[in-house]
């Protein structure tokens, strides 16, 4: 008799595949609130693993999703039902770091504060830091191109990646980009692969880029007054000279009630907050430039800092509790992630406000207020029509606006149906002429980021 | 009788369509050794025009070289023979100026230098400065992905675009990128086009981001001892903290007394030059930034300063002269432009000496030092057998060392027969999947970049 799919595979790998209902359960889910139902789950051992399982899934007609840490918040690790998952959560190692060169050359399941820790001694650090950042892994940022507060400064993985290697849906290794500092030598295609979500090639190593740590990373929380214009005092403090901004984050009155109740953060809790971080040589810099944060502040009308941190990561790991204690009182709700222009913000907190009035749903929002990046979170179950009608009014609000309906999260399988209404029809067709090049048989991570 | 191409294509364009041999004579040269002899060039007035030349190009299969500044090293610019030029030089406006967000919204033609004029009261910058910004255009430095001394802080044009409205190869008009902050919906097409030189589309407006302007720019001159290991020097100066460090470049002793005795710069000659470039918020900082970058130096082995400039961009410019003297002092040379890991920048230098030794041929180094990009000018014919022989093994030392054919100059006609030995086979492969997808009659831009 001809062996089973899954006996043809586990013949052609090394690594572990994995059938038990409690594997597939756990590599069914991801931060999302939804859950697929894969066939197994595959551990591979070395880079040929890998290939003959993209062989494999060839010619089986199989599909594989790659997973690292699997806290994707729109479904981009979710399964298509009967796929094998491609786990590379043990795929740990920093294989090199170059600090002269400020590279570390990292597995693809390295997490993300791992990598920070690891660097620490060399005094570099990996500048994208996802509120995720203490289970997420290097792979899955190459995936969403994930950021989080200080891509104010730093920009998002997109701008940290140097070089890939991936196994394309072809079966084909490539080494994509380059250790040489510069280059120009037509597309740069490792590109390519950031914010592929894994329907391109399955990344086995990542080059990323480092920077200097800074010396001192102070955190402030500031109170704005009601009616103050966002956009306006975050372009007002990003323009402002000599103040090392780093962050510049929202908070709203809802969700600083919801973290002063919730948690006991110290913070005041009756109106909106601005939370931001400076970079300094030393304390005596800090101040100095916190000074001058507070002066800009003060011209537009806002009364000053309410509290300072002395340790800006306190600060983020403070307001990253946000999200559990939303989960703890209110359960069931939408996490979004939209961005729009900066002067266009405050139009987008309003449009937000709208949609939770007209819907009738409570509404909490935080995010990224100087990339113009909002997240708002609707208490709503997921999978009900007014979560849908929500999901499209936001979207709308956004485009409208000259944004976008993510701005670090992704597609994945639930912004899916709306890429074409950002990208448009020439957009799309070049994306999916990306596809046709790399994974023609269309077995990696289907149903994700590609309009239907 | 039916019109002749030429007629049909100025009865389908409001702009000039010039056949004087002046004309055709001035686009079809550019910085480099090489020529082309075009048809004609067409002075597009507008999007439409640009969208009916490439109707036109498709009918007829007559293909079509975008042409900025007319500046590129390489033959990017110059047209294949009964090509038609299309001479974008003339779209020099500055459409908008977003100070609160950041970019800039420019027509291809708008050349770097004015540019930064124009962003000056807004104190902000467009950070790419290659050597040619004085006459180079926005759209060329998205052709080639431009870089200059201050990409060593900054990047090179790839970090500063975007957004892009171009008209592809197809035919098809788009908008790619965003000018939402961030975003994370795919890959960045936009970022297809940095870099191809024209083969994809034709680029009619770039939205850069602009960085504030520092308040402070001094420059330096620094005499190296012979036998210092520059590498290990650069990762010195890269690494140490609060220098502000934005330009670290080299000039090696010929080339520093052609400049000397050639231009009468009052540097050091005697000697291989460091020359760097450091960001202050006023003159005391600057000087206690210059105090720490001289006490680097010191603990290398490196006795210091011997020059300073309060403002950068004089000593960029009188370096910048070094092309000059070298072509008034000896005429044909090519002009190299390779880069390696920063590690292998000394066995590079060493590679370049031997090269040029073998071959019986004086050779003047300079280059971007902190990047590990190095610009050998060998003072040979560039048509000749030894010119050919200098590139191949020019090419294969940069790539023995984990480097590259080209840092910033791009690819165009010279380096094509190199570009599979640095990409590999996946990696054309992929290069011509994506000219494929956009420019699948081959109209646009023929005999560049891709390998023949």
């Amino acid at each position: 008799v001809p062996p089973t799919d899954l006996e043809a595979l586990r013949g052609a790998v090394r690594g572990p595949v994995e059938e038990t209902a409690a594997a597939r359960e756990r590599a069914g889910r991801d931060g999302s609130h939804l859950n697929g139902r894969p066939r197994a789950v595959l551990a591979p051992r070395d880079v040929d693993d890998v290939v003959a399982a993209v062989a494999w899934a060839r010619s089986t007609g199989i599909p594989l999703v790659p997973r690292g840490g699997g806290t994707s918040l729109d479904g981009e690790s979710v399964p298509a039902d009967g796929a094998v998952v491609v786990d590379l959560s043990g795929w740990r190692t920093i294989r090199e770091v170059s600090a002269l060169e400020r590279w570390a050359r990292v597995e693809p399941g390295v997490v993300n504060l791992d990598l920070q820790h690891a660097l620490a001694p060399h005094r570099m650090f990996f500048p994208p830091n996802p509120g995720s950042w203490a289970t997420s892994t290097i792979g899955g940022h190459v995936g969403t191109n994930a950021s989080g507060p200080r891509s104010f400064r730093y920009g998002p993985t997109r701008a940290w990646v140097r070089a890939l290697e991936v196994v394309l849906g072809t079966g084909e290794r490539a080494r994509l980009g380059s250790i040489a500092p510069k280059r120009s030598v037509g597309p740069e295609l490792g590109e390519l692969l950031v914010g592929s979500e894994g329907t391109l090639g399955i990344v086995t190593e990542v080059t990323v880029r480092l920077a200097p740590r800074p010396a001192v990373r102070w955190g402030a929380v500031v109170p704005v007054p009601p009616g103050a214009r966002l956009g306006a005092l975050a372009g007002r403090l990003a323009a402002a000279p000599g103040t090392g901004l780093s962050a510049l984050e929202f908070v709203d009155a809802a969700c600083a009630r919801a973290l002063v109740t919730g948690r006991g953060v110290d913070w005041p809790a009756d109106g909106p907050l601005v939370l931001l971080e400076i970079e300094a040589d030393d304390p005596a810099d800090a101040d100095a430039r916190l000074g001058r944060v507070a002066a800009v502040l003060r011209a537009a009308g806002v009364p000053g800092i309410a509290r300072r941190y002395d340790d800006a990561d306190r600060l983020w790991s403070e307001r990253g509790a946000s999200g559990i204690v939303l989960d703890e009182q209110y359960g069931e709700r939408i996490r979004e992630d939209v961005a729009v222009p900066l002067p266009a913000v405050d139009a987008l907190a309003a449009a937000i406000d709208g949609i939770a009035r007209a819907e009738g749903v409570p509404v909490y929002t935080f995010g990224h207020l100087g990339e113009g990046s909002l997240h708002p979170n609707f208490v709503v179950d997921p999978t009900s029509p007014p979560a849908d009608r929500i999901r499209s009014a936001l979207y709308d609000a956004a485009l409208g606006l000259g944004g976008t309906i993510s701005g670090e999260h992704g597609v994945g399988r639930v912004k899916r149906p709306f890429v074409a209404r950002e990208l448009g029809p020439t957009g799309v067709r070049l994306l999916r002429a990306m596809k046709a090049a790399c994974d023609p048989d269309g077995i990696l991570n289907p149903g994700k980021l590609y309009p239907p």
